[in-house]
């Protein structure tokens, strides 16, 4: 039994922002983080919420991310921002970008933001979310180290890259489907080890590209792609959106996301917004609510981010119940 | 033994020109199409190049598409093109918004193509491979009528609605995706039914969502998509992109793709044009040579496209085998 405490949201954000500014972390780069830790929480992503903090405040203390950057912004063309996240933070440099791709893509009608020298964005669709709440369809992209191989080949090139889509709705996002490339989280597998529990076969693939139950073996080889080559092919598209287009460290040689060891992994967050109404001609609320409809009418159907829209609407009301252990730990690093 | 004879693709281009119109299609949109049915053949996808050509001009001739309609083209924002491909071919519809779409892309940095009162695109990576030839990546999305259903039901909602991505490289796209939602291609389902053939399980589920052996069975319930909720989350990626953002008619509405009944189906195309110079400072080509790079170093790895990329440089070269009964066909349509 794991023992918890009930927070509400604001509390959740003022402790990750004490644990962040403890550590050297400077005011804006705080803020966002602990805004996102806040809403992961509430939607019931704890695996990212306050169990990151540690490690973030961590990763500011080794180096692996500068607490005091300055994410710089440019605009190259008429549709495209760029970010250059400074080795800081992922969520300071997405701020500073969607303050800028908001606007562009409203005038616009598309506009890109290509985030390079950057860190684990947390929740992605966290990210895409905002795009929908500001009436934007959000499509958004992040690599990370890799862990998947190739058709055909046993050795990683990319990571368990997840890609997010927000559609809005008339009560925040109609559909918001944020999907990692892998069967399983690669968290998923390190807790078994850590466990000693053996792992269901195709989860993971041994350093020969065999199936493999032992988590640890596991660990040396690579995670198994969802749906075979084709959960291959979803990794790609992550993998040269959110680093080849944006210029970032490939997955192949980035340095770790968990861990003091490498330095910045400099990598890379790719997001496009789109205005439904300059590309359908009005048309898009009424096919999304068709869409949706045509699920809900099903007895036990759901679509993705349901779960996460619920949760977010309990936790507001209730707050979120919380790992004890972890808030010891943040609590620790407050001191 | 299936015989063969082999064309020259100049060959596969003029029969397929020459039904085409036979049937009432204007060379307008006769021309585009039988330039796509030959890249087909070259690319190897023999499943939608000249075999198609019958089911075309059935589908003229029955009303289903429009063999005369003249797409109207519109430019609502500076980075959004929409076209009203008037229910005839999409491939004359693409053919005119790539005209506005690769200019825009290059001035703007990134560009939206939406179509609506579309018809079946064919192959999507040939289209986007058009937009990387032009140095640009490529990202499509084309729906479908439903046959997947969603989570935790069994009724269709969305199609095998394929997407695509084509990354530009010095000869060609250096990586091409282009994969469906599905475990399996419905035709492959239908060709079992024909045969009489049992499937093997993971490819259909019955009317209740249950696994099937029986391609009967299957055709009347759902096609299983791939590797599970993932499959039904890329393939509401793609309703959401080619037919809620460009107004065209949801898979659930969607009349047929093959048979005669129903009328125009009215189905959707989205593309986005992005420059890579824009996004990534130069970097682009850089970090696709390293990714290609550490898969090709991989003995039997391989990049979606590759074999794609192979089979049209035989094609180029040699020609390409085609079925004579699906020519003997052809001939008679011209008459």
């Amino acid at each position: 039994m794991i023992e918890t405490k009930t927070l509400s949201l604001s509390e959740i954000e003022d402790i990750s922002f004490r644990a962040l500014t403890a550590v050297g972390t400077c005011e804006s780069n705080a803020r966002p983080l602990a805004v996102a830790t806040a809403a992961t929480e509430a939607d019931g992503v704890a695996s990212h919420g306050l169990a990151y903090i540690p490690i973030y405040c961590e990763h500011v203390t080794c180096g692996k991310v500068d607490g005091q950057a300055t994410p710089v912004v440019s605009t190259p063309r008429p549709g495209v921002v760029t970010v250059d996240a400074a080795t800081g933070f992922a969520h300071a440099a997405i701020d500073a970008g969607f303050d800028a791709l908001i606007p562009m893509a409203k005038s616009q009608g598309i506009a890109a933001l290509a985030i390079h020298n950057s860190y684990n964005c947390g929740v992605l669709g966290y990210h895409t979310h905002r795009l929908a709440k500001a009436g934007l369809l959000g499509l958004g992209f992040t690599n990370a180290p890799a862990s998947i191989a190739p058709s055909g080949g046993a050795t990683p090139v990319v990571g368990t890259n997840p890609f997010s889509i927000a559609a809005p709705g008339a009560d925040g996002p109609a559909v918001l489907i944020d999907q990692s490339a892998s069967t399983i989280a690669k968290s998923e597998v390190m807790k078994h080890a850590r466990e000693g529990k053996p792992i269901p076969v195709g989860w993971a693939l041994d350093a020969d590209g065999n199936p493999t139950t032992d988590p640890n073996v596991g660990l040396k080889g690579s995670m198994a792609p969802s749906g075979g080559y084709k959960g291959v092919g979803v990794a790609l598209l992550t993998e040269i959106m959110a680093a080849a287009m944006t210029g970032a460290t490939l997955g192949i040689d980035a340095s770790p996301f968990s861990g003091t060891a490498g330095g910045p992994p400099k990598t890379g967050q790719f997001f496009m917004a789109i205005d439904p109404g300059a590309t359908s001609a009005g048309a898009f609320a009424q096919r999304m609510e068709a869409l949706v409809g045509a699920v809900k009418a099903q007895d036990g159907a759901h679509l993705p981010g349901d779960g996460r829209g619920a949760a977010r609407k309990r936790a507001a009301a209730e707050g979120v119940a919380v790992n004890v252990a972890t808030l010891e730990k943040i609590e620790a690093i407050i001191g």
